[in-house]
């Protein structure tokens, strides 16, 4: 498996590959060019064929990849084919969605517990996985050697469960809670801010709005 | 209601400081200044003073904002006093989780119906919201004032999806699907790719563990 590293923004673009490249027919021409999938995902023919050629040592002049080659190791690099245990802190709304979606194991990630401050939670479970309290994570987090965590709590409690995790073990933190986080060196918080996102939205609506009312 | 334009990155951080602010207890000192809130956040003060002026008018030198005013201010200037409307298209996993959130009204977000090609799903409710055929959308859009679209098919399908959605009206587009979408310049899409989160969080870790093992 290679693990030479590439920049953020080709490692951002390499799941949009893969999950075109499994949406093609599977019979028909097997091989694909760097030009062919830059136009079908309206992107720059020279940032693919650089993005490919550090994942994949497949590409022949004039002809391309094997399409069936190129998929396993662009799943190869990112680990589509072992799988990743992550818990989630914080059973409210949007940590019962996650645990409900049944979309992460094929990118590799299983979600095996959860855990809420709320005593009413604890002990019950959401789509098969049982909400723990808070002081049961070191043991749970040692046990099935989790090494991501999610966090789904309110803004003002989650730098104090970003605490709790990197103290578990946890190294990389994926963030749902509209919260700026400070973590240890070695730590890597990816963020997904959706207020911060349908602020985006909803001022663009509303900047379009008035400047047409005027 | 201010519609002074700020910077994108502004716009991303006042969810985070109203967040905060509500977050905070109604008695007590009902004043906080610039640098309590860096502070309380870990972020830059100087940053946060020019984010805060841009949007309230209520900072008192040495003293700060009044409490409930900036909350009053952050929530008009977001937009988070009146509700814009979106629809949902694609119902599988993700479309449902989404439908089943129940934390956008905070946000001044509704979810008013959901769109999918499977005939199976078409007339059944999530969360009570019915789920339509693709070739209502102009009709529903335009009857119920739609705005906001929710892209949630699989990447294949978005832009085809984006491309009926821009068609009938849709301005601001929020794409969980993991493709990039070329749409008309009055457009604004926002990404909200978890597979390139994914990608760089089980990336981070498995370099981790690699480096942790040579």
């Amino acid at each position: 498996m290679s693990t030479k590293p590439v920049s953020l923004q080709t490692l951002q673009r390499l799941p949009t590959y893969l999950h075109y490249l499994k949406s093609l027919p599977k019979e028909g021409n097997s091989y694909i060019s760097a030009t062919m999938l830059a136009e079908a995902l309206n992107l720059n023919d020279v940032q693919v064929r650089k993005d490919l050629s550090q994942i994949s040592s497949g590409g022949k002049p004039k002809i391309g990849y094997n399409l069936a080659n190129l998929i396993i190791d662009l799943e190869q690099y990112l680990g589509y084919n072992k799988t990743d245990s992550a818990i989630i802190v914080g059973a409210g709304n949007l940590g019962k969605a996650l645990l409900t979606y049944g979309g992460f194991a094929e990118y590799g990630l299983e979600i095996v517990a959860a855990f809420d401050a709320d005593e009413n939670l604890i002990g019950t479970h959401i789509n098969g996985k049982e909400i723990f309290p808070l002081d049961r994570l070191a043991q749970i987090c040692e046990r099935l050697n989790v090494k991501i965590g999610i966090i789904t709590v309110p803004a003002p409690y989650a730098q104090s469960v970003c605490d709790q995790l990197t103290s578990c073990g946890i190294c990389a933190i994926w963030n749902f809670a509209p919260a700026h986080l400070t973590v240890p060196l070695n730590v890597l918080v990816q963020n997904e801010n959706m207020a911060a996102s349908l602020a985006i939205l909803t001022k663009h609506l509303s900047s379009k709005i008035n400047s047409e009312e005027k």
